[in-house]
């Protein structure tokens, strides 16, 4: 492989020019968020209909092609990810050539849920009891060290409740062992939470840092269904702490996100996102600055934007269908985002942010809304 | 010609496909705003760089090539511009075809200063004094008509302050006449004003209307320099009664400005924009739903968005050059928008949205910003 000369600091003046490996609705959000500060973009993504390749140039190729990682290198001031589940060696290949964000170890803590708690442990952060398992034999050690009830999943490549399943009793274990494909597997105690919070934290080249306020998260079926926001948060103060922790224990650049049980005692970190997340979309009309913005200014080495929350905000994803748009944009304080994706069952297809002045119209105006997309 | 069957209305479900002529800084702002909301977008311009070009189809032609025209009318659901000094002929030939707006009256009265203040006095919205001027000889009548001091401009095709010339005295004439490379002119009284407001004002295929707080403008060599939004201006509702009747007047669909002066016994109005305006362009940052989407909703028949600004809003304008990005970006509550094009003097290059929670902080980080883009 050719080997360009590692390139000069970005400039804060010429148009910065970003690779980004993924071209999704995160890879979009991102592009609309610099297209508008004057960057321009470059894809990486083996899907021909990928909706962020409209937004610059979209080299077709598999995450993990060295040519076109080497094309991305040489034309790119500076390198991302929308995708966590790249090989880490693509990602130190393209280290070693151009600045990528977030790097090798961020990605590699956060692709296996076994170094991702003992990450979590070894930064005083609490989390639930678990245990690798490898076969049906230490899965039946395992359930013994955690208890009923608990959660299998695989260490790797789990989104959106992929490959996870739900031990009550023994009678559950071979049937879930057989749903890992024989991939090493985590078993987590299954938490009883009072509720699911996330942070979404960002930190730049020079050390920056910024915290959005914590969005508490309900889930569909697996899916992240709906976010809101609540100002002064009780669960913002230990978030935060331990957002600190993590973006500066991995020298981490870039945005964030954390999602936590809480429990009476405060926080459990469940897992980490090493991107931009889908709890924080809020933020591109609910803050003075989305996270897609502070994600691009972070990797630059930009000065961060102000992560404060303006009124009362809420998110609510659209999943398998795009309802009708009139009876939603009739609705007061409703932005809605559509990534332009074919339909599809389950499918993240877009969502809506709301805001609102006060908390009472923000649930107000959600209800209408959750009613409007349940029946349209 | 071929003349491909009128288009169905505009549906509520799938995305629609928007033609835009021209496809300068003001057509990428829409379809930044587009984009997020599903749409595509296809752009007819004659120049190869024009910064929209990369968010959509780039059909690089000129303006009223009729061939490019039709491929615009086939493939998009609904057109629009951008810029509004296409011939009218072309909006009439796409109009028997697709939906265009706005449309070819509008477009025919805001071409020409003379038919433009007629309009203005047909729907009691008060003028300066102005006379027509087509000869060295007629300038002399006019100028005994209207007085001293005067300013001659073409009757068409101006902009930024561009084919004017302003009379003193007797002996200024013959020279501003030779500026008008004998095209039609005006002779406008020069209005004693004590400030120049606009305001933005959108009206939807429905008939549904809104208008936006009225901005004040400050311009720098016939250049709009800043916008400044005063919540609970005392212009507004002057502003608003004049926009509605123009709008309703003209069955106007889109977004359209209004520059006023204002004197002691209220508005004057100067001239209008059928199109997204510069003057609007803080609404994207400190506005509920900017001038760009409001426009699109419009033209959609979508229902609108709310037009009221949040917090203390101003504009800057960033010409020539983008000064450097991070003492800008370190200021709070500061959005930049570069537009990706090539620097040249006197070029609109970007601009800058500050939006404060009080008016004093957003004076004093627009006095700071205007520090740091005088001197980077």
């Amino acid at each position: 492989m050719h080997e360009p000369a590692p390139k000069p600091p970005t400039s804060d003046v010429t148009p910065a020019h970003i690779g980004i490996i993924g071209a999704g609705q995160l890879g979009q959000m991102l592009a609309l968020a610099g297209i508008a500060l004057g960057l321009r973009f470059t894809f990486l993504d083996p899907s021909a209909q990928a909706p962020a390749g409209r937004l610059g140039r979209h080299i077709q190729a598999e995450y993990d092609d060295e040519r076109a990682l080497e094309q991305l290198t040489v034309e790119c001031d500076v390198i991302t990810l929308e995708f966590e589940n790249i090989p880490v060696s693509a990602v130190t290949s393209v280290s070693h050539h151009n600045a990528i964000y977030p790097g090798a170890r961020a990605l590699a803590v956060a692709q296996d849920r076994i170094t991702e708690k003992q990450y979590f442990e070894s930064q005083g952060i609490a989390v639930a009891p678990y245990a690798a398992v490898d076969s049906l034999e230490s899965l039946g050690t395992a359930v013994e060290k955690i208890g009923y009830p608990a959660i299998l999943k695989t260490r790797r490549l789990g989104y959106d409740g992929k490959g996870q399943a739900v031990l009550r009793t023994p009678a559950d274990l071979p049937a879930a062992w057989a749903q890992m494909h024989e991939q090493p597997a985590i078993l987590e105690q299954m938490i009883a939470f009072t509720r699911e919070v996330s942070i979404i934290a960002v930190r730049s080249t020079q050390g920056e840092l910024a915290f959005y306020p914590v969005g508490e998260n309900r889930h569909v079926g697996g899916i992240l269904h709906r976010t809101d926001i609540h100002p002064d948060d009780p669960a913002q103060a230990q978030a935060e702490s331990s957002a600190r922790r993590v973006l500066i224990g991995l020298d981490y650049v870039g945005v964030l996100a954390i999602e936590f049980f809480e429990v009476e005692g405060g926080l459990i970190a469940n897992e980490m996102a090493p991107r931009v997340h889908n709890s924080g979309h809020w933020t591109q009309n609910g803050a003075a600055t989305s996270q897609f913005e502070n994600h691009l200014r972070a990797i630059l080495g930009w000065p961060l934007g102000s992560t404060t929350g303006k009124g009362h905000s809420a998110m609510l994803n659209l999943i398998g269908q795009i309802p009708p748009r009139r009876p939603i944009l009739a609705l007061p304080g409703v932005h809605l985002h559509d990534y332009g994706k074919e339909a599809r069952a389950g499918r993240k297809l877009g969502h809506i942010n709301i805001v609102a002045d006060t908390l009472n119209a923000c649930r107000v105006h959600t209800a209408e809304l959750e009613r409007v997309i349940a029946a349209p």
